[in-house]
């Protein structure tokens, strides 16, 4: 069922499949957004996501749920997988970890706006949930950022 | 029971149903809105919704929700119930299965606003939920459709 | 323990209740609103709603859900009881259900604010849960029911 | 697709359905079992129940769950349906709807193992639940029953 | 719709009701069980209780479960409510209350068995559920009794 | 541990509490603010609440909710127990008692923003939940007692 | 990573999956259980099962619940999904594909204890839930079986 | 509201009360069970415990779950909840608290049967919920412990 | 894996901590924000909280949860959780509490937002949960303190 | 705090911590059940368990719950924390991993009782859940645990 939409994607459907367990972010892959002219979300569920404190080097666990609206780009769902994946033995703060996250996605897609929530397990009985956004900048997305901002958690 | 406000149903009611199992938008019927002063949603919610993978042809499983507000015309339940069984064996991205349910009723029924979100089961760990929009051009209802994405997932 | 401000309210409390299950308006009663100066909402949850379905005759199943911000004068509820059971033997679509209701308690209390929402359960896979709502004509409350719409499934 | 094992089921597939809202155990139909020689459960969740109270002709509300242990015959579904709408106008205890229901499938299917569980909605404050059970006389399931019996809300 | 089976039942459908709230166990009716050759389970669930603290008369709320199998009599669900709403200003411990309520309906129905289950609210940060139950003497139930508070609280 | 900011509160703490069922907005006690340079939120949740139906005496049952923004006052929430048990005995609408522990809490406390919603458990199957609300006159709390009105039950 | 135990498994970790869409019991694979000196259950939920109406052709949807005790067999799960996705085409009443999926384990596995539950949603108002079970004959499995079928739905 | 039988009671409804946060069982009363003729449950939800970790004296939170049935004496509810304030500056391994409350309630009622439930909240990732029972040696009961321990977490 | 941006953290990793009962803010400990460019929320669930009535000495719980957008610092959790242990021997009002905690962070922090939730159990029947938020002087923080403010409980 | 009891555990407040991600049993430890006269469950629920598919290397995720009884020993909780992580490099199907951690607790613990239930997450659709359990050969734990397999999942 390949056709020309998919060109450009090397994992999905493909026979094998190598797992990455330090972080790279060359992993990630993009195809085209057919429906550029319309403003649609797309939200990724992501609860499977592991990490390691850099301090203590323990594994930290999480849900990473990722809301974007695309310009002329979409991320490929299996390559998404294996780029979480790479965090396995990655150690970095919860904070850092999902801007990471946000960042490597803003340069992958170039989105109209995108936000990153990781709600994390709790480690001695508090739990830690950062959530982050971005705008294009120089457009009406930045503001929609901001507006989105103020009703996270409501 | 039937009477004039139903002229032109084919399918709700009649004796002997088929079922098309290859992507058809002709299944879909309206009837009349006899509302039309007024400005009402309609929500549909329908949690049986399976479709192919384009790439693997492996079946995906799904909820859609239709919200919209109607002008002139309704969509008939039990031919949405059959439009929706038509991707039975259509290959599609769920990006992509969100804008054509989306774009099939803008076709039909010339709301003044609607939204279409697909809830899809994971795949490999992690779920896609698009969430498309859309409001009648050059009206009040392009504004409500940017306001409601900012709403989107709160 | 009955007082001047019932005045006016044959059904509650009286001693035998006729049920009625053909449609009929008639049946609603009102009382005064002692809080005139203060905009407060009503809620009144209905989860024991049967009607018929127009085409087929098979009986339907749902939840209303009413809620109103008074004028001069509140619905008894022990009458609106009465009013939704005289839907029982009343054939019709789910979307005109809920607009009937409304605009009989639009009739009735003329509210300064009101929405009615009709949750159906499923047929043939599919719910359908209308949502319709109304603000007094020429007032503020116009603007306050488009800005209700806007957060309807919010 | 019809063939020999639907052979006397007048109901499911044809086209026009007539709604009989006057109790009635005739409308129930059977079909064969063909796993005779296995016990296996059939559970039959029925949440669109309702009837009239027997001395005030108020409509009551409730969900009808049957769990049976079919001999040589299993109930149809759709006969079941209209028979369980045939109670809309039948004025009954919870008690009363709960052991006639039972009966009416036992003189029907002959099964090996029945209960009915009526979970009717609140009237003044308290909601009535009854469980009603009954095993093949002269077999070891009337020992299971007892059993059953035991075991209920736990 | 009255009949010969109700006969004997003074609350149900009469005009007037009375409510005291002084405890008083002849407030309870009974009418007669017409299924005396079936064993079955009716279970009343009263989530509106409210009796007094004995030792420093501040109220006290609850939820009352009473399960029972009927011998040759049912408890009317109206009689339930006035006897129940009779605890209102009576000052009684939780595990009085629960043992109280389950004799007063022992001597009622004379049972084939019968619990009764007391869900109190929190007073101090801890709430008191207790639970008792009774099979009638010199009979099978007794051990019933025996099994069923074997399995409380799983 | 008592001190100078609890100065003229009579109940908390104190040895013997005397219950009165009949109402009484005597009861109510505050005291002083201690960060009136910050607006917050303060939310009491009260389960327990009962009172009687005034055409039939019939007891009711409710959960009560206060939110408000404190100015230089807050209520003491062991006499607000006292207060709402006051309604034990009270014969009032469930409009009407939403609307009077509202006033009774402005006069008391004067505050820059209060709401309260009253969650009665239902009657003949239907339940009502009215919600009241109120901001200081000649201040921008009336404007913010409006856009809460709008988002009752989103 | 491959090694003797997985000897014989053709389809996990294979290149290019086939989809087939009309039942077939030949795609199940079995591999060895290291550990057939204990007793232990192997539940598999499998909430992406659909097939068709026997007599009407519409697609039914639900969940497939495994739980079996191997003998000398574990079942691949990845053989399981393909053979589950083969009811995609397939008419069976609700009763039938739950005793078709049993007997085929049961063939492949030859395990000791087996129960297969099919979750049905619901058609014309009433959800159908089969569950069925089997011991290994002349074997303890048999009364075992028989405790379990007490056990169901409690 | 004092009588004889709460006589001995010391803190209930007493003025002032004392808070001990060094473990101390001599703070548990005891009062006379009224219904020594019957089997009955009592349960005691107590979800605001704290105690600290023995090796590093961090604090621990949990809920400990009572349930006995009482043979001669019941608990004094606040003498326990001002028992279970004891702990709080208390260092024991979750396994230890639990029994160590068991063995006080045993000796302070002599119950005919008693349980402990401790869930405690997680540490690194890990909760523990000990749960211990005891029946009165040389008695029946003894095999109804054996039974309930069979059921924990079924 | 200690490096730069860590430097001044005294508690994460190290060998023994040591507990305080007595409130003590000097022992938060903050650490660089590294994406000071970003405005994003960092939530922090601390479910693990107990003071003591200031009046009765009675220990509390409940649940903060603290949600900021930070400028310059990031709070380090593990000081957070020894600072919100400091307060179990310490007395406070739960209005108090809650203001004195985000006071403290304001101080540690400067955040350009902040918002400080107490979700205490309930006392009496009643349950308190003040909410206290707050933005950086003289910016545009202020404004959405006082519309987060407006969303409360939404 | 450290006493005689605790001797011989070598990680629990331990300054520095090191996490092994190759599985290693050896890390276990346990300490002396001060109460062997009592039979007591203790449950430990593990919600962050990881390892890879031994056939395509991927990341798999589940919850683990042990449930035993002790007999003269108890397992530490800090070394069954590394324990489990030592599972994060390594390949096991998800029958396997459950018995080989029971098994390894068999040696570590002799205990009277054990059970280990492995809830992994979905692949391709269908989650498995493993449940595994074991009595002191020779002794009535025997039986025990036949009668806990009877119950799983019910
Ligand atoms: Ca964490
Ligand atoms: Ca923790
Ligand atoms: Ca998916
Ligand atoms: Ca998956
Ligand atoms: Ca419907
Ligand atoms: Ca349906
Ligand atoms: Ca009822
Ligand atoms: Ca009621
Ligand atoms: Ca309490
Ligand atoms: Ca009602
Ligand atoms: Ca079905
Ligand atoms: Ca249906
Ligand atoms: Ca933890
Ligand atoms: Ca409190
Ligand atoms: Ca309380
Ligand atoms: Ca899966």
């Amino acid at each position: 069922m390949k056709n020309k939409e998919t060109e450009g994607l090397s994992l999905l459907g493909s026979g094998q499949t190598r797992y990455v367990f330090d972080y790279d972010s060359d992993i990630l892959e993009s195809f085209a957004n057919k429906y550029p002219d319309n403003n649609y979300f797309v939200r990724l569920n992501c609860p499977e996501f592991t990490s390691l404190c850099p301090i203590t080097g323990q594994p930290d666990f999480g849900t990473m749920i990722i809301n974007y609206i695309p310009d002329q780009k979409l991320v490929e769902s299996k390559s998404l997988k294996l780029y979480l994946f790479s965090f396995r033995n990655h150690g970095g703060f919860h904070e850092d970890v999902v801007n990471i996250i946000m960042k490597d996605l803003i340069r992958l897609l170039e989105p109209r706006y995108i936000e990153v929530i990781g709600e994390f397990s709790p480690r001695g009985g508090i739990s830690i949930h950062p959530y982050s956004n971005y705008g294009q900048p120089d457009s009406k997305w930045v503001e929609f950022a901001v507006k989105r901002l103020l009703k996270y958690g409501k």
